[in-house]
Protein backbone atom coordinates (compact mmCIF):
# COMPACT_ATOMS: atom_id res chain seq x y z
CA UNK A 1 0.00 0.00 0.00
CA UNK A 2 2.71 2.61 0.65
CA UNK A 3 4.60 1.97 -2.58
CA UNK A 4 1.54 2.79 -4.34
CA UNK A 5 0.54 6.04 -2.87
CA UNK A 6 4.19 6.80 -3.49
CA UNK A 7 4.23 6.39 -6.93
CA UNK A 8 0.41 7.90 -7.24
CA UNK A 9 1.93 10.96 -5.77
CA UNK A 10 4.58 11.40 -7.71
CA UNK A 11 2.67 11.95 -11.09
CA UNK A 12 0.02 14.26 -9.19
CA UNK A 13 2.89 16.18 -7.68
CA UNK A 14 4.24 16.75 -11.66
CA UNK A 15 1.25 17.30 -13.17
CA UNK A 16 0.57 20.11 -10.65
CA UNK A 17 3.76 21.26 -11.25
CA UNK A 18 3.15 21.61 -15.25
CA UNK A 19 -0.10 23.19 -14.77
CA UNK A 20 1.52 25.82 -12.75
CA UNK A 21 4.31 26.26 -15.13
CA UNK A 22 1.71 26.39 -18.11
CA UNK A 23 -0.46 28.78 -16.24
CA UNK A 24 3.05 30.92 -15.97
CA UNK A 25 4.00 30.68 -19.59
CA UNK A 26 0.41 31.58 -20.63
CA UNK A 27 0.77 34.95 -18.11
CA UNK A 28 3.76 36.04 -19.59
CA UNK A 29 2.31 35.11 -23.29
CA UNK A 30 -0.36 37.31 -22.33
CA UNK A 31 1.83 40.55 -21.16
CA UNK A 32 3.30 40.33 -24.26
CA UNK A 33 0.46 40.64 -26.51
CA UNK A 34 -1.82 42.58 -24.54
CA UNK A 35 0.28 43.97 -22.01
CA UNK A 36 0.01 44.40 -18.55
CA UNK A 37 -3.84 45.75 -18.35
CA UNK A 38 -5.07 43.69 -20.92
CA UNK A 39 -3.85 40.50 -18.74
CA UNK A 40 -6.65 38.45 -17.02
CA UNK A 41 -6.82 35.64 -14.93
CA UNK A 42 -9.53 34.19 -16.98
CA UNK A 43 -7.42 34.82 -20.17
CA UNK A 44 -4.36 33.39 -18.63
CA UNK A 45 -6.34 29.53 -17.55
CA UNK A 46 -8.21 29.56 -21.18
CA UNK A 47 -5.10 30.14 -22.78
CA UNK A 48 -2.72 28.00 -20.60
CA UNK A 49 -5.59 25.44 -20.86
CA UNK A 50 -6.52 24.99 -17.26
CA UNK A 51 -9.73 25.32 -15.08
CA UNK A 52 -10.85 28.28 -13.75
CA UNK A 53 -11.00 26.26 -10.61
CA UNK A 54 -7.16 24.71 -10.55
CA UNK A 55 -6.10 28.16 -11.80
CA UNK A 56 -7.50 29.87 -8.88
CA UNK A 57 -6.21 26.97 -6.25
CA UNK A 58 -3.07 27.84 -7.36
CA UNK A 59 -2.92 31.60 -7.66
CA UNK A 60 -5.94 33.59 -5.93
CA UNK A 61 -6.02 36.76 -7.67
CA UNK A 62 -4.11 38.71 -10.84
CA UNK A 63 -1.63 40.22 -8.81
CA UNK A 64 -0.83 36.14 -7.49
CA UNK A 65 -0.15 35.25 -10.84
CA UNK A 66 2.03 37.91 -12.07
CA UNK A 67 4.08 37.94 -9.26
CA UNK A 68 4.69 34.31 -9.68
CA UNK A 69 5.23 34.99 -13.31
CA UNK A 70 8.05 37.51 -12.85
CA UNK A 71 10.01 35.24 -10.70
CA UNK A 72 9.44 32.64 -13.99
CA UNK A 73 10.38 35.44 -16.20
CA UNK A 74 13.42 35.88 -13.98
CA UNK A 75 15.09 32.54 -13.77
CA UNK A 76 14.39 32.34 -17.89
CA UNK A 77 15.99 35.57 -18.35
CA UNK A 78 19.13 34.00 -16.06
CA UNK A 79 19.07 30.83 -18.01
CA UNK A 80 18.71 32.13 -21.21
CA UNK A 81 21.88 34.55 -20.70
CA UNK A 82 24.16 32.43 -19.02
CA UNK A 83 22.70 29.41 -22.05
CA UNK A 84 23.99 32.48 -24.74
CA UNK A 85 27.58 32.99 -22.90
CA UNK A 86 28.64 29.33 -22.78
CA UNK A 87 27.72 29.44 -26.47
CA UNK A 88 30.04 32.72 -27.35
CA UNK A 89 33.53 32.53 -29.39
CA UNK A 90 36.92 33.42 -28.31
CA UNK A 91 39.06 35.77 -29.99
CA UNK A 92 39.15 39.01 -31.78
CA UNK A 93 35.20 39.21 -32.49
CA UNK A 94 34.14 38.27 -28.86
CA UNK A 95 33.42 42.04 -27.41
CA UNK A 96 30.81 42.16 -30.80
CA UNK A 97 29.35 39.08 -29.98
CA UNK A 98 29.05 40.02 -26.22
CA UNK A 99 26.98 43.13 -27.16
CA UNK A 100 25.23 40.96 -29.73
CA UNK A 101 23.82 38.67 -26.97
CA UNK A 102 22.91 41.36 -24.68
CA UNK A 103 20.64 42.55 -27.69
CA UNK A 104 19.03 39.86 -28.47
CA UNK A 105 18.80 39.66 -24.55
CA UNK A 106 16.77 42.81 -24.04
CA UNK A 107 14.82 42.78 -27.39
CA UNK A 108 13.07 39.72 -26.33
CA UNK A 109 9.86 38.63 -25.46
CA UNK A 110 11.35 38.11 -21.84
CA UNK A 111 12.09 41.76 -22.25
CA UNK A 112 8.92 43.19 -23.11
CA UNK A 113 7.04 40.72 -20.52
CA UNK A 114 9.19 42.68 -18.14
CA UNK A 115 9.00 45.93 -19.33
CA UNK A 116 5.24 45.91 -19.23
CA UNK A 117 5.50 44.65 -15.54
CA UNK A 118 8.28 47.35 -14.66
CA UNK A 119 5.57 50.05 -16.03
CA UNK A 120 2.89 48.68 -14.63
CA UNK A 121 4.39 48.24 -11.12
CA UNK A 122 5.08 52.08 -11.06
CA UNK A 123 1.89 52.83 -10.30
CA UNK A 124 1.29 49.77 -8.21
CA UNK A 125 2.87 50.02 -4.71
CA UNK A 126 2.06 46.00 -4.39
CA UNK A 127 3.59 45.06 -7.56
CA UNK A 128 6.72 47.16 -7.20
CA UNK A 129 7.34 45.49 -3.78
CA UNK A 130 7.57 42.31 -5.45
CA UNK A 131 8.84 43.25 -8.86
CA UNK A 132 11.96 45.75 -7.27
CA UNK A 133 13.90 42.88 -5.15
CA UNK A 134 14.20 40.73 -8.35
CA UNK A 135 14.79 43.16 -10.96
CA UNK A 136 17.33 44.63 -8.79
CA UNK A 137 18.89 40.59 -8.42
CA UNK A 138 18.47 40.36 -12.49
CA UNK A 139 20.44 43.77 -12.46
CA UNK A 140 23.35 42.21 -10.86
CA UNK A 141 23.45 38.64 -12.30
CA UNK A 142 23.34 40.46 -15.75
CA UNK A 143 26.11 42.52 -14.35
CA UNK A 144 28.59 39.99 -13.59
CA UNK A 145 27.79 38.20 -16.24
CA UNK A 146 28.58 40.80 -18.94
CA UNK A 147 32.04 41.52 -16.52
CA UNK A 148 33.03 37.76 -16.86
CA UNK A 149 31.71 37.48 -20.46
CA UNK A 150 33.90 40.72 -21.67
CA UNK A 151 37.16 39.51 -19.24
CA UNK A 152 36.46 42.74 -18.07
CA UNK A 153 39.01 43.89 -14.65
CA UNK A 154 36.69 45.84 -12.55
CA UNK A 155 39.09 46.92 -10.26
CA UNK A 156 40.37 49.44 -13.06
CA UNK A 157 38.92 52.92 -12.98
CA UNK A 158 35.51 53.50 -15.20
CA UNK A 159 35.51 49.97 -16.21
CA UNK A 160 32.91 49.34 -13.62
CA UNK A 161 30.78 52.44 -15.27
CA UNK A 162 32.09 51.27 -18.87
CA UNK A 163 29.92 47.68 -17.94
CA UNK A 164 27.26 49.85 -16.92
CA UNK A 165 26.83 52.37 -19.68
CA UNK A 166 26.56 49.48 -22.00
CA UNK A 167 23.87 47.69 -20.00
CA UNK A 168 22.01 50.94 -20.31
CA UNK A 169 22.67 51.45 -23.42
CA UNK A 170 20.84 47.66 -24.58
CA UNK A 171 18.24 48.62 -22.01
CA UNK A 172 17.83 51.53 -24.44
CA UNK A 173 18.21 49.87 -27.48
CA UNK A 174 15.86 47.55 -26.06
CA UNK A 175 13.05 49.97 -25.35
CA UNK A 176 13.05 51.48 -28.70
CA UNK A 177 12.57 48.35 -30.42
CA UNK A 178 9.12 47.29 -28.35
CA UNK A 179 7.07 49.03 -30.94
CA UNK A 180 8.87 49.11 -33.91
CA UNK A 181 11.60 46.74 -35.48
CA UNK A 182 15.03 48.27 -34.63
CA UNK A 183 17.41 45.48 -35.70
CA UNK A 184 19.54 46.98 -38.65
CA UNK A 185 19.92 50.43 -36.67
CA UNK A 186 21.09 48.18 -33.20
CA UNK A 187 23.46 46.10 -35.01
CA UNK A 188 25.08 49.48 -36.70
CA UNK A 189 25.43 50.88 -33.12
CA UNK A 190 26.40 47.80 -31.37
CA UNK A 191 29.12 47.04 -34.80
CA UNK A 192 30.65 50.52 -33.40
CA UNK A 193 30.11 49.91 -29.39
CA UNK A 194 32.43 46.87 -29.72
CA UNK A 195 34.85 48.94 -30.95
CA UNK A 196 34.65 51.84 -28.91
CA UNK A 197 34.60 49.05 -25.78
CA UNK A 198 38.16 47.64 -26.92
CA UNK A 199 39.21 50.66 -27.47
CA UNK A 200 38.55 51.65 -23.68
CA UNK A 201 39.39 48.24 -22.25
CA UNK A 202 42.73 48.52 -23.36
CA UNK A 203 43.33 51.22 -22.05
CA UNK B 1 -21.74 96.43 -32.69
CA UNK B 2 -18.69 95.04 -34.94
CA UNK B 3 -16.30 96.27 -32.61
CA UNK B 4 -17.95 94.90 -29.75
CA UNK B 5 -18.29 91.25 -31.55
CA UNK B 6 -14.61 91.28 -32.23
CA UNK B 7 -13.73 91.78 -28.42
CA UNK B 8 -16.22 89.45 -27.09
CA UNK B 9 -14.75 86.66 -29.57
CA UNK B 10 -11.24 86.91 -28.58
CA UNK B 11 -11.75 86.61 -24.85
CA UNK B 12 -13.92 83.49 -25.47
CA UNK B 13 -11.10 82.01 -27.60
CA UNK B 14 -8.57 82.54 -25.30
CA UNK B 15 -10.19 80.90 -22.24
CA UNK B 16 -10.99 78.02 -24.77
CA UNK B 17 -7.53 78.00 -25.57
CA UNK B 18 -6.65 78.01 -21.63
CA UNK B 19 -8.96 75.29 -20.92
CA UNK B 20 -7.80 72.76 -23.17
CA UNK B 21 -4.46 73.48 -21.83
CA UNK B 22 -5.28 72.37 -18.56
CA UNK B 23 -6.71 69.65 -19.84
CA UNK B 24 -3.89 68.43 -21.43
CA UNK B 25 -1.63 68.61 -18.13
CA UNK B 26 -4.10 67.54 -16.57
CA UNK B 27 -3.48 64.53 -18.72
CA UNK B 28 0.41 64.40 -18.59
CA UNK B 29 -0.08 64.74 -14.40
CA UNK B 30 -2.71 61.79 -15.04
CA UNK B 31 -0.30 59.47 -17.07
CA UNK B 32 2.62 60.21 -14.82
CA UNK B 33 0.71 59.31 -10.84
CA UNK B 34 -1.71 56.69 -12.41
CA UNK B 35 -0.26 55.42 -15.79
CA UNK B 36 -2.18 54.62 -18.81
CA UNK B 37 -4.58 52.23 -17.29
CA UNK B 38 -5.36 54.09 -14.62
CA UNK B 39 -6.26 57.42 -16.69
CA UNK B 40 -9.78 58.59 -17.61
CA UNK B 41 -11.59 61.24 -18.47
CA UNK B 42 -13.77 61.50 -15.32
CA UNK B 43 -10.15 62.15 -13.26
CA UNK B 44 -8.66 64.50 -15.76
CA UNK B 45 -11.86 67.04 -16.17
CA UNK B 46 -11.92 66.97 -12.56
CA UNK B 47 -8.37 67.55 -12.08
CA UNK B 48 -8.31 70.69 -14.38
CA UNK B 49 -11.61 71.90 -12.91
CA UNK B 50 -13.43 71.62 -16.42
CA UNK B 51 -17.08 70.42 -16.61
CA UNK B 52 -17.21 66.60 -17.99
CA UNK B 53 -20.11 68.41 -20.86
CA UNK B 54 -17.08 70.82 -21.96
CA UNK B 55 -14.24 68.29 -21.55
CA UNK B 56 -16.15 66.02 -23.70
CA UNK B 57 -17.13 68.60 -26.09
CA UNK B 58 -12.99 69.39 -26.95
CA UNK B 59 -12.31 65.42 -26.48
CA UNK B 60 -14.99 62.86 -26.55
CA UNK B 61 -12.95 60.14 -25.80
CA UNK B 62 -10.14 58.84 -23.61
CA UNK B 63 -8.23 58.63 -27.09
CA UNK B 64 -8.99 62.24 -28.06
CA UNK B 65 -7.58 63.44 -25.02
CA UNK B 66 -4.33 61.10 -24.60
CA UNK B 67 -3.07 62.02 -28.61
CA UNK B 68 -4.01 65.32 -27.84
CA UNK B 69 -1.88 65.32 -24.72
CA UNK B 70 0.95 63.32 -26.49
CA UNK B 71 1.20 66.18 -29.38
CA UNK B 72 1.00 68.78 -26.12
CA UNK B 73 4.03 66.60 -24.46
CA UNK B 74 6.09 66.47 -27.47
CA UNK B 75 5.88 70.30 -27.61
CA UNK B 76 6.70 70.75 -24.45
CA UNK B 77 9.87 68.35 -25.29
CA UNK B 78 10.82 70.06 -27.68
CA UNK B 79 10.89 73.18 -26.06
CA UNK B 80 12.44 72.04 -22.64
CA UNK B 81 15.30 71.01 -24.81
CA UNK B 82 15.91 74.12 -26.58
CA UNK B 83 16.10 75.99 -23.25
CA UNK B 84 18.37 73.63 -21.84
CA UNK B 85 20.44 73.78 -24.94
CA UNK B 86 20.72 77.58 -24.98
CA UNK B 87 21.50 77.65 -21.09
CA UNK B 88 25.07 75.02 -21.46
CA UNK B 89 28.68 76.69 -21.11
CA UNK B 90 31.22 76.27 -23.02
CA UNK B 91 34.87 75.07 -22.88
CA UNK B 92 36.05 71.85 -21.29
CA UNK B 93 33.11 71.15 -19.61
CA UNK B 94 30.88 70.62 -22.08
CA UNK B 95 30.08 67.63 -22.66
CA UNK B 96 29.63 66.80 -19.55
CA UNK B 97 26.66 69.78 -19.28
CA UNK B 98 24.92 68.03 -22.57
CA UNK B 99 24.99 65.08 -21.14
CA UNK B 100 23.68 66.31 -17.86
CA UNK B 101 20.96 68.13 -19.90
CA UNK B 102 19.78 64.83 -21.76
CA UNK B 103 20.10 62.76 -18.36
CA UNK B 104 17.38 65.00 -16.55
CA UNK B 105 15.49 65.42 -19.79
CA UNK B 106 14.91 61.34 -20.09
CA UNK B 107 14.16 61.36 -16.59
CA UNK B 108 11.78 63.85 -16.09
CA UNK B 109 7.82 63.67 -15.53
CA UNK B 110 7.30 64.09 -19.44
CA UNK B 111 9.57 61.18 -20.15
CA UNK B 112 7.57 59.24 -17.83
CA UNK B 113 4.18 60.45 -19.46
CA UNK B 114 5.57 59.03 -22.52
CA UNK B 115 6.79 55.76 -21.52
CA UNK B 116 2.99 55.34 -20.49
CA UNK B 117 2.11 56.31 -23.95
CA UNK B 118 5.05 54.08 -25.28
CA UNK B 119 3.87 50.80 -23.20
CA UNK B 120 -0.07 51.34 -23.64
CA UNK B 121 0.72 51.74 -27.53
CA UNK B 122 2.32 48.53 -28.02
CA UNK B 123 -0.90 46.53 -27.52
CA UNK B 124 -3.21 49.54 -29.29
CA UNK B 125 -3.39 49.94 -32.99
CA UNK B 126 -5.27 53.06 -32.67
CA UNK B 127 -2.63 54.83 -29.99
CA UNK B 128 0.26 53.64 -31.80
CA UNK B 129 -0.73 55.76 -35.20
CA UNK B 130 -1.04 58.73 -33.20
CA UNK B 131 2.43 58.04 -31.31
CA UNK B 132 4.95 56.49 -33.70
CA UNK B 133 4.94 59.37 -35.84
CA UNK B 134 5.48 62.10 -33.36
CA UNK B 135 8.15 59.52 -31.50
CA UNK B 136 9.99 59.87 -34.95
CA UNK B 137 9.72 63.92 -34.93
CA UNK B 138 10.70 64.20 -31.25
CA UNK B 139 14.00 61.44 -31.85
CA UNK B 140 15.20 63.02 -35.09
CA UNK B 141 14.73 66.45 -33.31
CA UNK B 142 16.56 65.59 -30.21
CA UNK B 143 19.07 63.62 -32.49
CA UNK B 144 19.70 67.14 -34.53
CA UNK B 145 20.10 69.31 -31.10
CA UNK B 146 22.48 66.48 -29.60
CA UNK B 147 24.86 67.00 -32.84
CA UNK B 148 24.91 70.79 -32.36
CA UNK B 149 25.29 70.71 -28.80
CA UNK B 150 28.17 68.72 -29.02
CA UNK B 151 29.49 70.24 -32.05
CA UNK B 152 30.06 66.95 -33.36
CA UNK B 153 30.69 66.47 -37.64
CA UNK B 154 28.26 63.66 -38.24
CA UNK B 155 30.38 62.83 -42.31
CA UNK B 156 33.43 61.62 -39.89
CA UNK B 157 32.81 57.58 -39.68
CA UNK B 158 31.04 56.63 -36.41
CA UNK B 159 30.20 59.63 -35.20
CA UNK B 160 26.60 59.30 -36.36
CA UNK B 161 26.47 56.04 -34.57
CA UNK B 162 28.50 57.50 -31.15
CA UNK B 163 25.66 60.35 -30.91
CA UNK B 164 22.41 57.36 -31.44
CA UNK B 165 24.39 55.09 -28.91
CA UNK B 166 24.71 58.32 -26.52
CA UNK B 167 20.76 58.65 -26.73
CA UNK B 168 20.08 55.39 -26.19
CA UNK B 169 22.36 55.01 -23.19
CA UNK B 170 20.28 57.95 -21.69
CA UNK B 171 16.66 56.53 -22.81
CA UNK B 172 18.12 53.16 -20.62
CA UNK B 173 19.06 55.52 -17.72
CA UNK B 174 15.60 57.38 -18.17
CA UNK B 175 13.92 53.93 -17.82
CA UNK B 176 16.13 52.55 -15.26
CA UNK B 177 14.82 55.69 -13.36
CA UNK B 178 10.98 55.23 -13.71
CA UNK B 179 10.80 52.92 -10.53
CA UNK B 180 13.81 54.04 -8.17
CA UNK B 181 15.80 57.17 -7.94
CA UNK B 182 18.93 56.41 -10.13
CA UNK B 183 20.90 60.08 -9.45
CA UNK B 184 23.67 59.21 -8.26
CA UNK B 185 24.20 56.15 -10.48
CA UNK B 186 23.18 58.35 -13.64
CA UNK B 187 26.16 60.74 -12.32
CA UNK B 188 28.91 58.48 -12.33
CA UNK B 189 28.03 56.96 -15.41
CA UNK B 190 27.64 60.18 -17.52
CA UNK B 191 31.33 61.34 -15.75
CA UNK B 192 32.79 58.46 -17.31
CA UNK B 193 30.96 58.60 -20.10
CA UNK B 194 31.78 62.30 -20.81
CA UNK B 195 35.28 61.28 -21.07
CA UNK B 196 34.89 58.65 -23.70
CA UNK B 197 33.08 60.69 -25.59
CA UNK B 198 35.38 63.51 -25.75
CA UNK B 199 38.20 60.58 -26.72
CA UNK B 200 36.53 59.27 -29.28
CA UNK B 201 35.52 62.82 -30.64
CA UNK B 202 38.84 63.65 -30.84
CA UNK B 203 40.17 60.70 -33.13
Amino acid sequence: MVSVTTTARVPQEERTRAMRLRLLEATVECLVERGYSGTSTTLVSERAGVSRGAQLHHFPTKNDLVVAAVEHLTELRGAELSAAVAKLPHGRRRTRAVLGMLGDHFSSPVFTAALELWVAARTDAVLLAAVEPLEQRVGREVHRLTVAALGADESQPGVRELVQATLDLVRGLGLANTFSDDAARRRRILDHWADVLDRELAR
